[in-house]
């Protein structure tokens, strides 16, 4: 992929260089972001955070990953609150937009609506989300958590992952899987309850580039044997009401107990966040919150990297950042402490 | 009109003179808009973007403009959420947030609210669009692209210009009408459904300035021998019932096959924004994007060098930009270029 | 206490030397809050504001501080908008947030929800008020502010303070009242509906320092001899219903002619804001606008420098602002001016 320039909309743009190339840039990123650097590469240019869903976490990972490169960032958030309500339409809003702007997060509840949106922009668009369909950045950034958390240099290979949960509705299970098919060796256990299954396209998928893929609604006979787990959230806002949602929920729990008794040491626990921590739901339990793998604060840190990279890469300034490098003046000595004890 | 240190509230502050050497130095803004320069002149400044009616374009546009400058950009978008819900007075509101801020762009419901709220204000405040009332940097910019599109050089003179929709409420449609009566002999062709005429006092102040008005309720007719042609949507969240703005909406509509059969080659097209693309509506038709005298989008962009200029001239800037410049390090290479077909 | 680093979650923490360093920092802080200079401090540092309550006032000061120290603010306003509503931890959105931030401001309905997220920030995090609880900020520019109209050089001594208003819920009178132990020898003069008053647990701390206390019904009484008058809003956001509220709306009222009747010359004026102006509230009239003892507005610009002055100190740069200061290119003349007559 030529990224200068390109729109970052799905997994299936990248080739195993184009990954390998963007996680050696979101390497090079480090420094900015646990602040033993600042740079001034894109001082002037301008984000526009475009969300007509909302995202705490995403919006603001995307919005600090461009101040730290230096940036402005202008945001929308309030879809009913904008000239959409208006009946205009995404092709009329991109034009807008694009013009104001040097490169666009955007995330949508309607699949396919950022790529229409990206149609007509004038500026590179980065899909920060659209619905249930894509979400290419969290994908990159949980491989990118994967390599680092196994210590794994350059290209990754019979890995055992095991993902838990909603496997339906969550699109990062599903950008995930797509994104690992450039590798080899994978084994698969999907955890789910039969109503919420990978979708059948999604396996065979797997299947077809060699991986090996095995089905279960047994959390603890999934868990055995893997490097990594990667728990998911019911997606309650993807059913079509809460009862159904709430079928589910509280099926699949991680615990320490059940940790300790089913996982290998060291395997990896990963969640894409936000955990449903509520009573009801918890499917990644508390009393693991001091755990040395738990590794779901360090996957939020690597996406302020990964983001990082897409800006850098996209708007063809990788190369100039350590021209435009400064000390930090400012304290900086807990960024990144380990986590307190609750 | 001594621009640095004034509030910017209504296009009746404004001569022939004013609007010129706005545009000059909105001329000057170019390099910047589109990416071959940057500036820091504005390194520092805040401006408080107080929205107290939704409006993404106009918002993200003032905020673009002061980011392109080189300014920090702080929002307040949520009216319920606000002190006001509290019962502080505009006054209250205009003390306070002067005191925070070096400039303010402020919209509002209420016309007349934007000049109570800048009496009270330590710092300029610019008119982002006070109800049905004002919204001058709207007019500027119209103006400003007529001239552009029509390669009109110094004062506009014998325009013929054909408004369409809802003139009774569109605020746009009345800023725009009294900021061409700084100049001579235009003529104005009014089309509307009679119940959605341009007010009265505004058609006789045309005539009174020697323009020659002519009203109808056919667009056709309307569309015959003019240069520009300026739609409208009807204003739904102005009329009392959206029961009575429905009888409205997709009583005038421009297409490819219409403009082809009853306007004279490059006329131009413009609209406010945002159009209203849904079927019931679609006063300006999708089909005409590609065409080459669609001007919607040059509008909006050319708003935003209209904003830079307001800004740089109310701060006392506009002589000291060339100061400020840096080369732009990253992409820009589509940012204006021609829109993709649909 | 070491400022460098620390959370600033309550009144409590700070000592009387404290206190007195604070205020240095912030009077170092004014030539840039009033654009006699700009710095770049915190260039490239980024501010979260993080407020799950709305506050105009609070936020927009908090971010404009951080803007002119040269930081960059990202901010969420939208509780429902959030992983919250996702059934997130307080300690999970710590987590995410301090990996994406230098330093955090955060606003909470819930007493105690910013010290439960602030032991789980990696970065030190300001309250910014936690529902009935704590304003620590907001307290400090009370106590800066009597100082200054005052004129005291040094610790303050002997003042006689009176609080008018809704004592139960306002936690600015609690915060501030507890600041005040600090210093010796304060007059108390507590006016209120009898089931609005002080908190007796803040009535004793002030007699166990050794401050006095007389408690009123009766504003008039209480304005007797006092140097400064603190006048709040009735919260009616805490009460259980409006009612409830409505009945001790406009029971207090300060205007012209009961300062002149009741007052000593140059009592201070003083309001946290927002004051409700409504007809049937109107704590504190508009016929005081133009009064050279109204200290309202005055107040709120402090809060500027307070804010900066916490953020120097919890990033450890108070001591290198001068070294990064530059000359203010744009118009600023009105910025502090005089208010203009209603």
């Amino acid at each position: 992929m030529q990224f200068t320039g390109a729109h970052i909309l799905s997994i299936d743009q990248f080739s195993q260089d184009d990954v390998e190339h963007l996680f050696q840039v979101a390497d090079a990123m480090e420094p900015f972001a646990r602040r033993a650097l600042r740079t001034r590469v894109l001082d002037g240019a301008i984000l526009s955070n475009l969300f007509f869903e909302p995202s705490t976490r995403t919006r603001v990972s995307f919005g600090c990953a461009f101040n730290l490169l230096g940036g402005h960032v202008r945001e929308t958030t309030e879809i009913k609150a904008s000239s959409i309500s208006k009946g205009e339409s995404l092709y009329d809003t991109a034009r807008v937009i694009s013009g104001y702007s040097d490169i666009i997060a955007m995330r949508h509840p309607v699949a396919g609506s950022v790529e229409e949106f990206a149609r007509a922009s004038r500026v590179p668009v980065i899909n920060a989300g659209d619905g249930p369909a894509e979400h290419p950045s969290q994908a990159l950034l949980d491989l990118y958590t994967i390599r680092k958390e196994l210590r794994i240099d350059g290209p990754l290979e019979k890995l055992r992952i095991a993902m838990v949960g909603d496997l339906k509705h969550g699109r990062t299970v599903h950008s995930l899987g797509k994104l690992l098919c450039l590798y080899r060796n994978i084994h698969f256990t999907l955890v789910s309850p039969r109503e919420l299954a990978m979708p059948a396209y999604i396996v065979d998928l797997l299947r077809s580039k060699g991986h090996t893929v095995s089905e279960t609604d047994s959390m603890e006979a999934g868990l055995h044997n893997c490097d990594t787990v990667y728990l998911t959230r019911i997606q309650e806002e993807r059913f079509v009401n809460q009862a159904e949602a709430d079928l589910y929920r509280g099926r699949f729990r991680l615990n320490q107990a059940i940790y300790t008794q089913h996982c290998k040491p060291n395997t990896v626990i990963m969640h894409p966040l936000p955990r449903d921590s509520r009573a009801e739901a918890n499917e990644l339990d508390n009393d693991l919150n001091q755990h040395p793998s738990l590794a779901i604060f360090r996957q939020t840190d690597n996406g302020v990297l990964v983001r990082m990279a897409l800006f850098a890469l996209t708007l063809g300034v990788a190369d100039q950042v350590a021209r435009h490098v400064e000390e930090v003046p400012w304290y900086t000595a807990k960024r990144f402490r380990n986590p307190p004890p609750l």
